[in-house]
């Protein structure tokens, strides 16, 4: 169905996830804001980090976690996103190559250091995640190549992008590239605080840009400053050609131009960490998606990514996601 | 039974473990010493490192991880080891402080990076490890304490340290500064190839400075070049006042002057990843040891702390040993 160099070009924050395990105590004596994702600068990012129990260091960022995702599918993915000279950001560079994405862009040699997440799982395995963006918002229009951007399905993005006016910039260049070259540019929301805080921009984009909307519940309401799901769904339809709307353990519902696909979450034995679900769920819907697959597979490409990664601690799949999907959904997950 | 400020004074290599999950025929095609630790240079590791999975960073280090799991049992512990003023330095300082071990040691400002174990974790559950000592390697005799060592009740002390001629420096000093306060000094044969390159210093020192020796089947053996565990248990009898000896899912022995206690294995649902198996029985011993209890006990405290590691990736408890002691042992985990 087309002859692009790759299936998806991913553009987000690059991240190292700094995880512990904490009571919720620990959250409310910090002042953590629970489940969501907040912006802190470098000299609260050690002050967290100080009273953290040992953590585990993984490479993260919500669209690198799709990016990997993607990769692990089997897809031909590749990754833009910042990260300094530094050991964390050999180890982000190392940990996305290594699941078989293409990263090309050069660390910076001044600046911030790589980006960091700290992630606080709680007993019920919500994560409540505090990032340090560092080099990561050094992302500008110069990293994204043109050829690159041009010759991919889909041009993946991410709303925390517009958290910092530079990578704001490199976003829409991306965007615009894309579209220009005739393909498609795919959103995810990111985290309901992040719609707050970009809230006319993204409705905007969504109506006039985006082609593949993801969002979570939470999200799309409050893009839509609604409180009722049904609503938010009936809104969104005929803004952009696909939106793949999550509802955690009530699954997913995809709504296109004229249909409405109500799709049913994977079953897990045990949720561990939350970190990822809606991550993982891009990852799988854009794999189905640029493989010629119809729109219920895709869901359920996404669901079974989600599924994976709950159950264990982290944010990208620890198996592969080619076997899990052949052997769940046998040929309904080859090409059509 | 002492007014020691410290449990366990603990001397040995800081580390950041790095692992990933690979296949048999990784080991293979990179020339992998199979369930050994072997010492590589830096541009080693950075070749082994690139062909790694995607990997997960936690701290390490083999004595570090008894420091860990002593505090996990509620013991006062101290760590001296090096790491550089890097990331991965302020990663191992994080995470053995988190944990509540004291960590005075000043990271280096110049030199080799921080350490690095390179861990590959095969399919049957098995580690191979691959060192890259770093900054690790620049322990010398400056950086022991004399007041810490010398008020520490147990002085323990990693054989690992022989493969440095300053740490063995750093390890004699401990050593000779511990025996003066009258105190005691432990040791662990660290692995078999290591007992190999040391053989004659080693068996030397557990002759006549070593009065609590930890060793596995085959590092006993092959101190004593026997094939017959039974006859390495009565050679080293004598030796050193106590010698804990672990046989993997045999359980272990403990050889006294006049006793010998056998201690069965803890049973494991699943073994997901032996690293740091032995690292975690010598801390459950020697928590027993320093809180007057008898030697079957501290047998069972090594056992069940051994277990708990194994069964996740890592080398370091993931829950409270101390918690677990007491819903195992009851009263028993308590000071007589």
């Amino acid at each position: 169905m087309s002859t692009s160099r790759l299936d998806v070009l991913v553009v987000g924050n690059a991240l190292v996830d700094v995880l512990s395990l904490e009571d919720d105590e620990f959250v409310a004596r910090h002042g953590l804001e629970r489940g969501a994702m907040t912006l802190i600068d470098e000299p609260r990012a050690e002050a967290i980090y100080a009273a953290m129990g040992p953590a585990t260091e993984v490479s993260g960022g919500s669209a690198a976690n799709t990016a990997a995702g993607l990769a692990s599918f089997g897809a031909r993915v590749g990754f833009v996103g910042r990260v300094r000279d530094d050991q964390l950001g050999a180890v982000f560079a190392h940990d996305i190559r290594a699941i078989g994405v293409e990263f090309a862009t050069a660390p910076a040699a001044e600046g911030p250091s790589t980006g960091r997440c700290l992630i606080v799982v709680t007993p019920d395995a919500q994560r409540t995640m505090n990032t340090f963006l560092g080099a990561a918002s050094h992302l500008g229009p110069a990293e994204i190549d043109p050829e690159v951007a041009g010759g991919s399905t889909v041009t993946f993005l991410e709303g925390y992008l517009f958290d910092q006016d530079e990578a704001k910039e490199a976003f829409r260049h991306a965007a615009r590239i894309a579209h220009d070259a005739g393909n498609r540019v795919a959103l995810t929301l990111s985290d309901s605080f992040c719609v707050e805080r970009h809230r006319a921009d993204f409705r905007d984009l969504v109506e006039r840009q985006i082609d593949v909307l993801f969002a979570n519940e939470q999200e799309i309401c409050s893009l839509y400053e609604v409180d009722d799901f049904e609503q938010a769904a009936k809104r969104v339809r005929g803004h952009c050609a696909i939106a793949a709307l999550t509802r955690s353990e009530s699954g997913s519902v995809v709504v296109a131009a004229d249909d409405t696909h109500v799709i049913a979450a994977e079953p897990v034995d045990r949720v561990v960490d939350t970190t990822g679900a809606g991550d993982q769920y891009a990852a799988g819907f854009l794999y189905g998606l640029t493989h010629g697959l119809d729109l219920p597979t895709c869901g359920r490409l996404g669901a079974l990514a989600a599924a994976e990664v709950i159950s264990h601690l982290g944010a990208r799949p620890e198996i592969s996601l080619a076997d899990l999907a052949r052997s769940e959904l046998g040929g309904a997950s080859q090409r059509a």
